[in-house]
């Protein structure tokens, strides 16, 4: 078969090291003579040398992957916004990555901050393209005591439905239960949108059951109820603050994978642990490898390897079963997860 | 001295039962003759008799009064949005509420989901006047493929700044720390007015400590360390999430009062508890009228009756130390908090 192509962009701070354990992985699982890798130097490092985040033509060269794999990007030394609107972001628009795609599983053996979780399982759609993620709005006189500065959602027919349908397939070929999450109470013009599109797309999957929450009770229920969700759709910024919480609730952000997926298969997908570059712990080898290895899981998936996803994730969870109290380092609990699929 | 007046609204499904015993500890407080009540028959009720949610003439009756106590509104039968802005947040943006105050303590005896929550006592203030809560944006080609709906939210210079310094006041009287919460990665042109603001506000209070959180962090340490926060700034939205989400870390939505304040002092400040109108379980006498009992002792401070605030949460204090499992009538939990003040 011909080999996997992957782009893959280390990125910053502990990106690279939990980058090489997720590719350690893949090795084992594919073989190495199955997956093609090319790295890519994008992120604060590159930035603070030459003031790039995304040229156009390493964008059109990433275009031609199957799949990318990102570990996490930023230092302290680059202003808030410069990396996540020149590249994280742009890569997610340019790519069109509708459907962001956040499991959040709750694995035998992991502690939770919940003195009672349950059995969670659920999956968090989150829209990926529009919302208040789209940079729109401005500022009036900016510093001035009369400043004005506005954020405008865009919300769209188009981008709405295609997510929705997304989420109503996830459902269906889960336990068909689907929770659309948004603010319509007040964000009443998007809101609307949400839940008109997600009655009519409902009509077609007559076998999931629909249940709205509003984003403020949602975040109720994850605390006291996350075994409820099976799968939740939402906006891109309710996505974000509900994914973070559910990361925490299933033993944290260094286990939640992700993948900004373009569905419709128009541009590569690209998979990403849902944690930071966290500069403090970077080049120690103190970060836990098993988010990025997850989101290798989801890609795998992704580009119809779904035997081999599913080998990767019986690995991490024999792991994650194991694991304790014991500290290992970085590349040691890549080796341990590696070792379950030689 | 003159008598406390008072204009409530009682409201629905649970808001009259609540309201009932939150005037009953206010009566045993500060003795019968103290306080003047009127009653204002606004919510679902009122809604689907006359189609009235908030007619001009009661709003400005009710803008005489030193204090408004609310319980809560809406029924599953009115469409989503009508109350909400025609009546509870037309009120706090025509009576300038824009600290919308909401501590979040767990008490001794409380029991949190949490497995570890920690010493919580912290205050959000979130702003109540702007941000995404404007019902600014609209609608294009509604209802067809090509619809677009936008959500503006609209910061300025003057509401953020009163706020933050509202916010910085807290701080210093209490344990001198202050987070900021936003998400300036992504929402940039709002962002960088909250940050800016902050920074310059900070300048006159060199004794308050100051972080940033982005609101997915915030989230996470709501739940794996909320023991953490002192005062929290934030905006309408993201206040109106982190809030829920306090609530249910510190024993749930039963226990949480607010505060919709006008700090200025140009119109009547308005006390609610956080929870909603609980139509499954209005008129059985099961809800807690703990948030209401605790938002009356707000209203107390807030019209100087610093004393008797902290009698009536000395007495919510003793009650939930005692409190167990113990099944109690909504006016049983009145009158055993009652009874501690006489
Ligand atoms: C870094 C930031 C732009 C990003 C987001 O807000 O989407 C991150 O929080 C995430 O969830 O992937
Ligand atoms: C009912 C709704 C409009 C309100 C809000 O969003 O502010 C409520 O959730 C609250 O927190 O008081």
């Amino acid at each position: 078969p011909t080999p996997l192509r992957l782009g893959v962009i280390p990125g910053d701070g502990i990106g690279p090291e939990v980058v090489a354990e997720g590719l350690k992985v893949l090795d084992a699982v594919l073989g190495g003579a199955a997956v093609e890798t090319t790295h890519y130097d994008l992120g604060a490092r590159r930035w603070h040398a030459t003031g790039e985040t995304l040229p156009d033509a390493v964008m059109e060269e990433l275009r031609g992957y199957d799949a990318l794999l990102l570990g996490a990007v930023g230092d302290p030394g680059v202003p808030s916004g410069v990396l996540e609107r020149g590249l994280l972001l742009k890569l997610r628009f340019a790519f069109d990555h509708y459907v962001n795609l956040r499991p959040s599983r709750l694995y035998p053996g992991v502690a939770s901050p919940l003195a009672a979780p349950g059995d969670v399982d659920f999956v968090v759609v989150r829209e990926g393209t529009e919302g208040p993620y789209t940079g729109n709005g401005g500022v009036l006189r900016a510093g001035t005591p009369a400043e004005v500065a506005t954020e405008v959602s865009v919300n769209t027919a188009y981008g709405v439905e295609r997510v929705v349908r997304d989420a109503f397939d996830r459902a269906r070929s889960r336990r068909g239960h689907l929770t659309l999450v948004h603010k319509t109470n007040v964000l009443s013009h998007a809101g609307r949108l949400w839940q008109r599109t997600v009655a009519a797309v409902g009509q077609e999957f007559a076998d999931v059951r629909v249940d709205y929450l509003h984003v403020d009770a949602a975040t109720i229920f994850l605390v006291t109820d996350p075994a409820r969700f099976d799968v939740i759709v939402t906006d891109n910024l309710f996505g974000d603050i509900l994914t973070d919480l559910a990361a925490a609730v299933t033993g944290g952000i260094g286990l939640a994978a992700s993948g900004n997926v373009n569905a419709a298969g128009t541009a590569p997908s690209m998979f990403e642990p849902v944690h930071g570059s966290a500069p403090d712990i970077a080049g120690q080898q103190k970060a836990d490898p098993t988010a990025t290895v997850l989101s290798v899981a989801m890609l795998l998936e992704h580009v119809g390897r779904v035997d081999e996803a599913r080998r990767v994730e019986a690995a991490v969870e024999a792991d994650l079963a194991e694991r304790g109290d014991r500290v290992r380092s970085t590349a040691q609990v890549g080796d341990a997860i590696a070792a379950r699929l030689a």
